[in-house]
């Protein structure tokens, strides 16, 4: 039976600020990835979110993001591949902290990280490194058939290839930026269909027709609204009324 | 034999700032206290002090303080036990991320966290929580005789007592604020002699002649300039020469 | 006729995160208080607010803080006379760049910072020198008789004495603390009435039934949520229903 | 006569952690950029190193740069113009309220925010926006030729166009990047004299051999050693010698 994993972005409240409909949504999702303080979270909000995560038995991921709160590390950063293992190092065992067993299952990149590591080699080596160093049984999280699933072959860490059901993708397998104007899938029934057909072609169609050959082990959802939520619910059910099992990875 | 370990509080520098003669002063004792970002530190400088220490072969541990970095960590600060508990969780999973085997083996709170929790023992027992729930064979170093020693028994985590050769102390065992012009030990040589008596008859004599009970586990020096590291390097031949062995913990 | 101000804290998102219902409070208030990006606020916040502020036509003040983002600046930290003073001046003047003439009309600390300065002369003294650094015309807001009343007077820095509608007073004119359990006005219509009162009697009855003289020069409101904007709404209308002119200081 | 302007990087300490030697290069120079809190600086040091300034009486700048301390803003981060224009406009107010008259006279970009808007015209007039917005009679200092100075052209602001003796020039007037191996003149004799002609000629030989023109209104030194300091001992007296008067703006 064909199997997808469910990875959502949780625990990014910080101090006053609430952000996020985590126990909306976790019972709908299978992983989740959550903030360690740089980018968004803080001690407090991780020791509640894998609390909360923990309770609804969804894998526990770290989501390291870049030093940047006021830009929630979605601005990118010329950091070095020797300080991106550091911070993803950090981030990783201050997050493992907080687990029952002082373990994790996966680590996610964040933001402009992700991005950009998806890109250059040397930065996502970097990421793998940083994550090996705490616990080489980790998966690594990445966009399929970016740098970031390159380096995590070459340093020999377990991965695991993100798709994305609202994004549209090129011809050489990366996402459509989203300074254009059609990186995204905005039809949600177009953004469901689409992605049980990545599961089940192990493909994608670029934006210029052309197929692009994928191994889909996760999708990527979100939980920062009452749409957000809605839509996961909604490619859940989908999902599994097309013969999909939703599993963690 | 009598047995004595000497703490030293590392890895004190911040991205362009350099602060220590760690190189310099790690032969000299057996615990490394290691700034864990909050109050000092950053992630490349917690890589390279970690590799430092090891290379050093003395014992690793987290130096968990306030976050308040222009204050380094050295101004009170209301926070809650829960929230103590959290930051110093955090803080010790981050440091221990960087070490080869993913452990430590003590925890010191820093500055005004560890004068703040030597005295309010609900603060006290949120940092032994945040440590045990860590990892329950950490060792806390906390002041002698004071609450954070107490919560350490009552929540059935390992301790170590520790003494300041540079520091006068209260009939309650606790140590001279140092806002008293008394406060500090200025004189090495009494300072030495001092610690070895302390070492040796398991007392000290408060400002006010008064003997008080003690039970000294550790000794804290400095490292954060040339007089610093000459007084370690004077009170460590001392202490040999007195006859008292100097181990980790 | 009897004029009162009503003054209310705005510009507290910060980056991804919001807060407040800025707009909406705006029309019912006169006075602004702006976070200077230490306790919330970011720049680009403080920009869109300054200028919504000043479509508003109310008056604009700065509302700085301690530097604990992730406390909300709400936690006591223990910060020198010469460090209020300097971190006073530097967000009144961050403050002060947004506005279209470089001029602000009032200063009001916020949270921990207010709090303990209420009650700490030397505190509050070194705020008021940062303030009149800055622009000796600048009026300091500050609790009604405390000790930021007190210090404005000695340094001859313009000031307006606050009252907290939904607040219980002690007999010393202080706030209950919040930590008691009745520190708080929970009956609105009670709330609004009483208000009433303290401006037209200049006094107000404290929880052991004792009456304490106060000069009320300005009301502080919220805009945090629906609920506190409505009872912006309702207490404006009752203050013109009773008569008294709701005017910036 | 022929007269240049001597600039210097100051009040770059933070906290416990002390960086340069600003009282000892301050006799030397004749125009001060100081740090503003984001890369480096706090309010303290601030306060202090306007202080020093104002007894040196070189004339007082901002040194605003990106919100990256442990970078010490030298790393490019990815911001819009208009988070560019809120950060400089927040940090020269900043900065401005510790001058005696609450003015200043210039204004400096660090870093890599000084380096990403000499080449990018839109982040460039960002800044050049948020300068003018505090104080249009502000002097934006910037690489000669670069896209600060054709900003402050476009916007109407006052402009010093600055050279650097120690670094090496490309054929269209940029300088070469650090991470070539040629970037910087080391040997201090043939930057001097490198600087002087600079100064006479109005013009600069890049590394291929052109002649670049240039209309050297600053140069740019630095005191965060005692090499440094005595370099700029050295050029200072070098351009008397040569006849070069050495003024402020």
């Amino acid at each position: 039976m064909v199997k997808i994993d469910l990875n959502c972005d949780l625990g990014e409240s910080f101090g006053r600020y609430t952000l996020g409909l985590d126990a909306e949504v976790l019972p709908y999702v299978t992983s989740a990835n959550i903030a360690c303080g740089f980018h968004a979270g803080d001690p407090t909000v991780m020791a509640a979110t894998v609390a909360l995560a923990e309770q609804n038995q969804v894998a526990l991921g770290a989501h390291p993001g870049l030093a940047d709160l006021v830009g929630f590390g979605r601005r990118k950063m010329q950091i070095t591949p020797a300080q991106a293992q550091a911070d993803v190092q950090y981030q990783v065992g201050a997050l493992a902290a907080f687990s029952k067993n002082g373990k994790l299952h996966h680590v996610k990149p964040h933001g402009a990280l992700y991005n950009m590591a998806a890109q250059d080699y040397e930065l996502a080596r970097g990421i793998c490194l940083g994550i090996k160093a705490v616990d080489p049984t980790l998966i690594l999280v990445g966009l399929a058939n970016s740098q970031l699933i390159k380096a995590a072959q070459a340093v020999d860490l377990p991965y695991a290839q993100e798709i994305f059901a609202d994004r549209n993708y090129l011809a050489d397998g990366s996402l459509v930026p989203r300074s254009q104007p059609d990186a995204m899938v905005t039809d949600e029934t177009t953004a469901v269909q689409r992605t049980i057909e990545m599961i089940q072609t192990q493909s994608v169609t670029a934006i210029d027709g052309q197929q692009v050959a994928l191994t889909p082990d996760t999708v990527c959802v979100h939980g920062d609204g009452g749409k957000a939520v809605a839509f996961v619910q909604k490619i859940h059910a989908a999902l599994l009324a097309a013969g999909i099992e939703i599993a963690a990875l």
